[in-house]
């Protein structure tokens, strides 16, 4: 198995990736192809007492940044770490590919370099959530912005592929977000795909209020980009400043911290079972070869993760399942 | 001050109706007329010792529910506990509503019997919610799921006003909803509302990312109604998914029970920060007369709180200045 990583993606990038690597190399026996300035990432590597063992370099000067345009990755970051680590995959150098880059020129990218699947209409990002039962997958997360029902239905039928063989969930619940329950809530999108769903023969469980989705409601929570998008970020936002509080109130005395050595243990299960790092990265759904974006923040320890991912992604043949099931469709129709 | 009360709306009723409102006589000396089937209203307000003083009963037998379908409440629910509150109050028998009914029937009712202030597109469902910086307002949250720019524009400057007014926000900063902060994020909707705010001449302080919401970086927070009710019932559910996590370890072991012990009384602190029975209930804003849906599962107390807040609405002259808003932008147009 061989993984194809963008060296200088992410806020911690190169040590992370470099960290990560070593580490997946190490416990998965995956070799790394590492993209990205080598003499800075050979420097950076030695002083840490990172082995490189398992790691090939292939030099690339440019990087494109999270600022940069996305489209730029075709253009002037043609050059940069992550399109040319997307070339080495598209050309069949990798078997899949990481980075912990602007997730909106992985998306670019994946579309432009790595192409879709055949019949795939849009590729989406999708990411997996804590929840009350585990953990549930959001498909589109915002790759995404306007969606039509074949689109939707499609993130649906990917996810329930993907949480079924890489997160080991037995027929995926599929839910779609919308402001109420019964079938005749939302907007055309939300009644056209309802029904789209419903016809599908997936396990299409239906509508789901965006207050029963922490509750782990359903499995797959497909939505257009741009609700997927505040999803995502509101669930951020909202348990840092919850976690937040609740750390002040534990700080915030004699007696919170007493509580706090008290309640230290179950916290920190508590917190690890919140942490994103667990679930690896992000896949990019729908891309003709497996592309996994890493948290921007990632520690050598998530973007280790995101490297396993990838490489269960591969072995589990979810592209393939992907394609058997669009082949099943195409010729029922 | 007269406000009509629905008698038979939200899940407490009309124990809760018949309890915040004599709070709300005794507390503010508001005079309160309440419909719904007289003898119950008063056999309710005997056996749980509830004066009555103060309250005037208007006897109506039919009661919209909230599984019936909104319309009806100017059909075969034209004669429900609602739909008379509402005669009431277009007729100039009362100065303000509350219903703690189906928000559904409250948005169409208002919308069909006492109508929208001239010059209004659309009326918003606007909602307080906690965040770190004490609250925001969200609007829209539910009642328009597809918005023009128009539409926003009007609910960020309603929503300002309200801010100002009723929750005391020097220059409330108003913030839209989108994907990415910078002013090309977004969908088309985002973007033409973007450079309409930055033309307006209110405090828009641009584009927010779902994550700083719960932060505070926003007093208004503008959003389309499928996006608003999202975020509301996210932050409703997440909140209760990480509460209840927090209380499972606090109860699960005997370290945890103590440690509960040490935190209580900051943990109540926080709990009453975050509960939304502290302002009241959402205004329906752009409502030619005040209209205030209190939360469906309303006590007494938040009951009450909504009364005070129909109140403040009144005599904060909420609608006086909006009307001169929209006067001073007709004659700049």
């Amino acid at each position: 198995m061989k993984v194809v990583v963008d060296g200088f993606g992410g806020d911690n990038a190169p040590l992370s990736v470099l960290q990560g690597s070593a580490l997946a190399v190490k416990e998965y026996g995956v070799s790394i192809i590492m993209t990205g300035d080598e003499s800075v990432l050979r420097k950076t590597a030695q002083e840490h007492n990172i082995s490189v063992e398992g790691i090939t370099f292939h030099h690339t000067e440019d990087v494109i940044e999270v600022c940069d345009d996305p489209t730029s990755i075709v253009k002037e970051h043609a050059q940069s770490s992550m399109a040319v680590a997307m070339k080495l995959l598209a050309d069949g150098e990798a078997d899949a590919f990481v980075s912990a880059g602007s997730t909106g020129a992985v998306v670019v990218g994946a579309s432009l370099i790595v192409k879709r699947l055949k019949g795939i209409k849009r590729a989406s990002i999708a990411t997996v959530i804590p929840s009350q039962q585990g953990c549930f997958l959001l498909a589109d997360a915002g790759a995404n912005l306007e969606c039509r029902p074949e689109m939707l239905t499609q993130f649906a039928m990917m996810g329930s592929i993907y949480m079924n063989r890489i997160i080991g969930v037995e027929n995926p619940r599929i839910g779609l977000v919308n402001v109420g329950e019964e079938e005749t809530k939302g907007r055309e999108l939300q009644l056209e795909t309802f029904s789209m769903l419903k016809e599908s023969g997936m396990n299409f469980v239906g509508n789901v209020e965006a207050r029963d989705i922490p509750l782990g409601k359903a499995d797959v929570v497909v939505a257009d980009g741009f609700t997927g998008n505040v999803i995502l970020k509101l669930t951020e936002g909202l348990a840092k400043f919850l976690m937040g509080n609740i750390k002040d109130i534990f700080m915030g005395s004699l007696g919170g911290k007493m509580a706090a050595a008290l309640v230290l243990k179950d916290m920190k299960k508590f917190k690890q079972k919140m942490d994103y790092k667990e679930y690896g990265g992000a896949p990019l759904l729908g891309s003709a070869k497996p592309v996994i974006k890493a948290h921007g923040s990632s520690d050598g320890y998530a973007y280790k993760n995101a490297i396993r991912q990838a490489c269960d992604f591969v072995k589990q043949d979810v592209n393939g399942e992907i394609a058997k099931v669009l082949r099943e469709q195409k010729a029922k129709a």
